[in-house]
């Protein structure tokens, strides 16, 4: 029994920093295309990587940040742009861009699974929690894309992203409030989240837009 | 006496449902000027509404936040945000905007009405509870414009909006220092604020521009 | 020995007012090219003045904020924006630029020590400290050009600036892990953080851009 808990600690640490690179790698061929210098690529790798959880925090008063107690990730997306400065190409961004999807969509899940995992631990009303799970997934991107001066994808591209973490978010308060275990509220979560993001992907729905 | 307290309390409720209603209607026309899909237009309506007094609480270190206090306000600009993407269309914005500028400009002096008051609580200097004021109710503006990648309105478009609050503000503070009843203060602030910001919008007043 | 203290201190406070002053020009010059009123004038030299400060209490949580305990620096940027808009002219940009650059680099400098210095006395990880040394000094600026819509120049000018706050950081950071007295560690990061910059500008070093 022991055993399995550590098999899924690790697995859930793998899926972190698979997801945080992933969210990286967005920053930082963002900075590539409006061709921003060394300085730009890392700081923009760095808001997409721990913006959406750095925002939470500071929404939640959690001190000290995830990232001060986890610092050698922070050391990590440093090593990702410097070594993204050295060898990415950008014939590479194509491929590079379908590559992250998969740790992206498991990342979504994930953080917002830990967004909404905090907000309930503060006894913060359910619709609160849920925003606290989109904010968690989604802000990230949308700072990279404030920052690159652009309206954020999230916001404009009609392709499901924040709707996927936000029914993630649901399946997480409901299965917390029938007081199942954390672990299966927390895989299902990312299962519903990354399915439907998957789901979306595969079937190429679309948001509804602004009827004129 | 009491059922006149009763009468001011509910009518406040009534001015702060409606600005926010206001608020969140600006942001909602904004996306859809920029043609975003469901998910933006929800998320610059909240911003617009809520950004504002969620910053002013951040600074002031205020948890929790006034919309987890009142999470009504949440489901009201979901809901609201819904129904405009159902039945508000774009020959229909040039009708909300003159609609919503009253209960706008009322918005704005009790948003900065409520800054300046939790700023004097906690005894800040007065120049800083001003600005607090002028925060609240100008920075959910800001924060839609800024996410709609444009230039914010009430810093390029000459017409008084930010200077109402701050004038507002200081009556605020000076009915503070001068020992008023909280609710005098709090009238004479949205008068001033509202009746400024009607009388520029008749006038046309027009704000200094820089001199080439 | 006391009066080489007072000395100090004083060249301290000097050094911080002809920084804060010349990151409030370079807001307000920004705000003038992008044609913005008074109001806008005014937000943005405050934003590029007391931004990265602002943003470096706010992640370490600091209350009350510097700008809350010297209100007289708030009075200040209020009166150089009033006084900028009355007499600066659109033909003195380019000589105000060349004289800020000098008490702006300085200023980088002391803004960076002072994140690390308060970084350290929370026991934050080296890395963690050094970046918020950077923050103090680079996010003003980066507030100024995100609000004015526009790619913030320290991410795609080529100039060295965040780095040269990054390396004084880690200066301060030394020194202060090897116990040197709090002004050796001070002078010594404003030294390298302002030296470098003036090397960078007097030599044209540019930062490696993304190759293609």
């Amino acid at each position: 029994m022991q055993n399995v808990q550590v098999w899924g600690e690790t697995l859930r640490l793998l899926v972190e920093m698979a997801a945080t690179a992933a969210f990286a790698l967005s920053g930082i061929m963002e900075a590539a295309r409006k061709r921003l210098d060394a300085v730009g690529v890392c700081v923009v790798g760095f808001l997409a990587a721990f913006g959406g959880g750095t925002l939470r925090d500071l929404l939640l008063d959690q001190r000290p940040f995830f990232w001060v107690r986890h610092v050698e990730m922070l050391w990590g997306v440093l090593a990702l742009c410097v070594l993204a400065m050295l060898f990415l190409r950008t014939r590479h961004f194509a491929l590079t861009e379908r590559a992250i999807q998969w740790p992206d969509a498991l990342g979504l899940g994930l953080f917002a699974a830990t967004g909404v995992h905090q907000a309930l631990l503060l006894e913060l009303p359910a619709l609160v929690a849920v925003l606290m799970g989109l904010i968690t997934g989604v802000f990230g991107g949308v700072l990279r894309d404030v920052v690159c001066n652009q309206i954020p994808a999230a916001f404009h591209d009609h392709r499901p992203y924040a709707v996927c973490a936000f029914a993630g978010g649901w399946v997480y308060v409901g299965l917390w409030q029938a007081d199942a275990p954390g672990w299966v509220a927390l895989v299902s979560c990312v299962g519903v989240t990354a399915g439907l993001r998957a789901l979306s992907l595969w079937r190429n729905w679309q948001l509804p837009a602004w009827k004129t």
